[in-house]
């Protein structure tokens, strides 16, 4: 069974990983997956929130938007409108989660890095597009902090990568990595996000349809993991040659 | 080894469903993991958000806020604010999205039933109690719809139950049903939200200390289908009765 | 003459006021005034708004709130509009004056004290009932405070007891304590706040539909001021045992 | 014994009502209380609110704000800080009702007028001015619509005059119209609002220090409607010559 | 060829500033350009806004408005809609820019000067206007701070004078201070802030129908140039006396 | 004299036009300016706002914003503070008022089209790249809506071209299309937007530091007479092969 771009269940769109795209971002990465494009900039400021003060542990946290016409109908912009949408603070908040489960916030000091995760395009899947490459913008904001030694002397704030991919079941099919006319068509349709190890940071199986049953969950999380490895690879390799 | 709170693992707190506790709506029920109290209404009323009208169909949606003293330190009104949190929007959306999944909009012909999570004191898992009391009050603004000749005479808006349930991961054991002190303590949170028939809805699992195996996950997922399936049992005992 | 739900004119609805009502609370109650239920709770935090930081006074403050099905037809969230309506704002600074009016800011130190009202359920009344449950939450919360050493050694911050209730004046004849259905029809529509020693706190008379002379004026005086004293009583017999 | 300056307890600050102020507006006064200045203008437009629509009937309505400097130290903006505060809602809430007391809806067919009134400088007691002066701009403005065959060609939109003054007692004497550096010395601050024949449409009454009681209460009254009947003469003077 | 008012086409409305207005602002105007009329005021605080502490130096800004009725037809409130429009915005930063092209902010030490200008009736040009009367403002305010010894011993906070005219071509004429019907009708559309020595601090035109060319440019600087200089005469004669 | 890049003062910054860059707009355009660089889209939906109905024209309208992370420092994005700063409203409103000024409503029928122009990178001159890269999208957009058949028979709904240029005064030197640095230590700061047969559209200079004379704006509007040109030239290459 073939897939509307032709690819099978469990392959990837093409992903490409650019760094560097931004001259002013002490990290930033355009990343797409098919015709999904995210800016992702990480910007590292000394100081971190008032609550933290004191702590000596530093703060990762996200913010995600799409530009108006990153979709296939324009949208109105969120700050013309007055306020953040549900879909976007419940994005936001996941990809926030998601760098910090690699985190060692004591390693970074109190210092605070913010990744903003820009949609220029939209075609699905772009959460997960953004966990993706902020991970590698984060990676570069903190070898750059290293640099500016504002980091501890001992320690190493990224304890790890992390990834993440869609999943979903259309016709009955797990398929992997969904482009947006799959997804409007997914019965289910899951995100998962696992570190380099292949364990899970966090994982959100929506039932769009009927409820799915623990023999489809199983199935998910088996492509899922597979897509995640391959996303690892490909972060590797865009990281390669950097001198942490 | 014992809970916080005496419980086995495996155990849920004690639940209460008190349905009509509200003169005005046309569902209302006040649900109570242990110390965790929600108030949930369901309110009818003829008529489908502007962008479904037409359609035929029907519309089921949430809202979920807590009272500012429910928590242990008082917490800013979102009305004073000025806006929603990303929590609130997240947690209303995930209400919805729950009860949906039991409701054919059909059969719902075009009204729209709002179903208002409001927490009275919260003791951890209030968004969890609030779809297992929700659905009771859904129940009875369908039946009191029924009686008022709004449904479709064919079909039943109603197809199934839904309850949800959180678990948790605390010093690598597997718990059901977290109340707040366990949560904070937990190493991965996830919320599961099941049919009767033991289908999953949603599940969403959230590292929030290292990152989980599959194996960890596998024991979260079937101890959350066994709370399910005991609440079910609840939701029907409060539903006895009832004239559908 | 008698009224829709078979009081006489002079009669207060059935009240009750249960202490302790929330587990995190410092002072908390439910009151009832017939079918109207509001949730007052009282927290106490050290400090004071920036205004009034160094000048040795504490500050005692209120906000109300209804929760969207407490009423017949279900109202939009201020939250969710994003702002808080006229009449809100002017019950909670009803709310706020009335219980400064017993308060020695001196003895509180410079601590606050937050009353939070949100109204459960409404069938009228639903500003006095929350002054007079009101209260109670302050007394309970200020009671805290002592036994916490937070407090002037010297001085008691509740200089005497506060209650209030509603007058109106239906078919020309004045009655105490309007349900709903009364208060809609009301030519005038009174507010009184009495001291323990009636004395008026707050008078706000309003002519819905004919304009009042001063005879009627001094009729609903009268008849507002038993209702406080009666009130009072309640509110005594609530407290009792409790060890100031 | 003499006031700040130089009045007598029972004195209204010096008066003036100029009508015609604003070359737009169907109805415009600025109003003055001694040195509190009101621009009050009545806008006419053709339909009602959407809930009203249908009836038959018009609605009047008001707006209040201060410039920023009216006061002795400036203010924020409410427009800058993007929301209306609780006074400003309360007021123009009042205003609003205090004029609907002396209109007939009916008569006014299905037109809106919007009393919006501005305070250029406050100096206390710029509420009750705001009424005054609003109930002239009224009246202009409806003698306009009936020139523009707006209105029905039966009945009078307005049914009688109305005023307002603030009352206040100061170091135990009761004293009328009260100036600013008088309305923070007062221990209790009344407002109200009399239509011309000296009935009551509103009675607000504060203590801001001690609770008062019934005499004093009544002391005011009387101070009240006294001031208003004076103020009532000050209108028909404005008003002389005007075709109604 | 004559206006629609009779005037020349290089020919000011009548302009009148009229100083002191206001009883409670360190500097005040009212200032009409025919029917403009626009009240300024300006207030002085000691210290400066966040980002300009320490530095030494002052601030001066500016916020216009427009009262709802002072056009034809009523706007909302901006208060009320809970967000400042686009061009009110706009006319704001052009009134603080222009006044802090005279203003040597060493000079005025770390005091802030608020510049408030309230369109009380618009009949065009009511930012150019603002920027003549705030200029007087300043100068009352300035000499206030002086005498209250916030200024620096030496130098001048105000380096020259200010003023503003707007120009316009209306049926191929270049006209000067444009009223409302004028400007609706006008082809292009310039504002011009001069110094005292007739130099430029802003020039900003827009074409509203046809783009224009480099010769209507020049004569519609010239225009107003000469526009500038004749309301600098006026702001002279208005200050005159003032003890600097 | 040699400027921060090596230009010369007449000397346009590369300047690039990437049409077709995003697969959902009707139009899209990356402009940069050096390293500058706008995504531009042209939206087009059919029908026109409510004031504009039933009038047979079109409308033209922009948006203009900036990722966080565009500029140097991290600036808080506007849809979580709530609103619209003043300079992203000046800015989106002068874009749609210079390409209004190249539109012919009527021939464009009942349709709008919204250029939204997101700053991707800023280092100086965004509103200007903005509306030389909105304009080409805005042709792009206009030539779909010709092949869906959504305009007029007869008529162009574009006019001719538009493009704009930033012109400064450093060190006395007037200079073209300022770079950030040279924009921040510009003594004046002018935007110009031209057609393309050299007549301008709008003109808005500002005095940064002294005021300006005629002199000075003379050879600032003779550069950018000469830069608007010289774009002009590169929006006509780009468009080439555009079957209008």
């Amino acid at each position: 069974m073939s897939r509307i771009d032709g690819r099978t269940p469990d392959q990837l769109r093409p992903i490409t990983i650019e760094r560097g795209w931004s001259k002013h971002a002490e990290g930033s990465v355009l990343v797409s997956y098919g015709d999904t494009k995210v800016l992702c900039t990480a910007s590292v400021t000394e100081g971190v929130p008032r609550w933290r003060k004191g702590s000596g542990e530093g703060w990762v946290t996200a913010e995600y938007a799409m530009l108006p016409r990153a979709t296939n109908t324009r949208g109105d912009r969120e700050s013309v409108r007055g306020k953040i949408g549900g879909r976007t603070h419940e994005i936001s908040r996941l990809i926030g989660r998601s760098l910090r489960a690699v985190v060692d916030h004591r390693a970074l000091a109190e210092n605070t890095i913010v990744l903003d995760c820009d949609v220029l395009q939209a075609d699905g899947g772009t959460r997960t597009a953004a966990i993706t490459g902020a991970y590698v913008a984060l990676v570069d904001a903190v070898a750059w902090a290293r640099e500016k030694k504002l980091l501890r002397a001992k320690g190493q704030p990224i304890t790890g990568g992390v990834s993440a991919v869609s999943v979903g079941i259309i016709g009955g099919v797990p398929m992997l990595d969904l482009c947006y006319e799959e997804d409007v068509r997914a019965e289910t349709d899951m995100n998962i996000v696992c570190t380099a190890d292949g364990r899970f940071v966090e994982v959100q199986g929506t039932a769009e349809g009927a409820p799915f049953d623990r023999d489809l969950l199983n199935q998910l999380l088996d492509l899922g993991t597979l897509g995640c490895a391959e996303l690892d690879e490909i972060q590797r390799k865009a990281l390669e040659g950097l001198e942490g």
